[in-house]
């Protein structure tokens, strides 16, 4: 079995229409990843959390987890709340026998495909 | 003068960090549509508000106004806070005379090229 999986982060929200078109981009992305393991994980407001998909990863055997933040940009979530809590999980869960990396990754926003994307869409819809 | 203009509506955050990539995307994007106006708008927690830009517009001359929600779903904000304070708006506006067309569009994380971006930048970031 490969010790790598990932984390699709994304903020969350408790209304069901929102979460929607991230269950269809997970499966899009699992099937253009197949050799690895994705999973999708809230922030806030929905599950399953993040530090839940990460307890389950390492119950199973997995021993490097990628979180990449389904996010435009990185505001006091990303840059705190969220490298505090992977600290003290990975503490946690090396005093139980399991040595997890935790790779957080900078928000998808932040990379030239999306500002790419968003200026296309841009465009199209209102030129 | 053309009487038509665009606002990008992003969520907003009280962290300059946040706010800084969409400043980018803003200038960006004017750069393809140098024939319209285009600004940058706030739901929260930043200025200027949606409203503010709005009546700015109004003020200016414009009369049709088009809403693109950098957002990647739509949750309730956009489902019912948003048209809500959009149709306020436009009978204030009407009654001083200013007959403004205010159109929301979906946000732009429902459109394909976003989508395939997402995916682009995982299969990237993880293979």
């Amino acid at each position: 079995m490969p010790d790598k999986a990932s984390i699709l982060l994304a903020h969350g929200s408790s209304d069901p229409n929102w979460l929607a078109p991230f269950d269809q981009l997970v499966l899009q992305i699992r099937d253009q990843l197949h050799q690895e393991r994705v999973e999708l994980a809230y922030m806030e407001l929905a599950d399953p959390s993040l530090e839940h998909s990460i307890r389950q990863l390492a119950d199973q055997g997995y021993r490097h987890i990628d979180v990449l933040p389904l996010f435009f940009a990185a505001g006091r979530h990303l840059r705190k709340d969220v490298p505090a809590m992977l600290d003290k999980l990975q503490q946690q869960l090396a005093s139980s026998g399991k040595q997890l990396t935790l790779e957080l990754h900078q928000p998808i926003g932040l990379e030239p495909e999306m500002a790419s994307a968003i200026s296309q869409v841009v465009v199209r819809k209102l030129s």
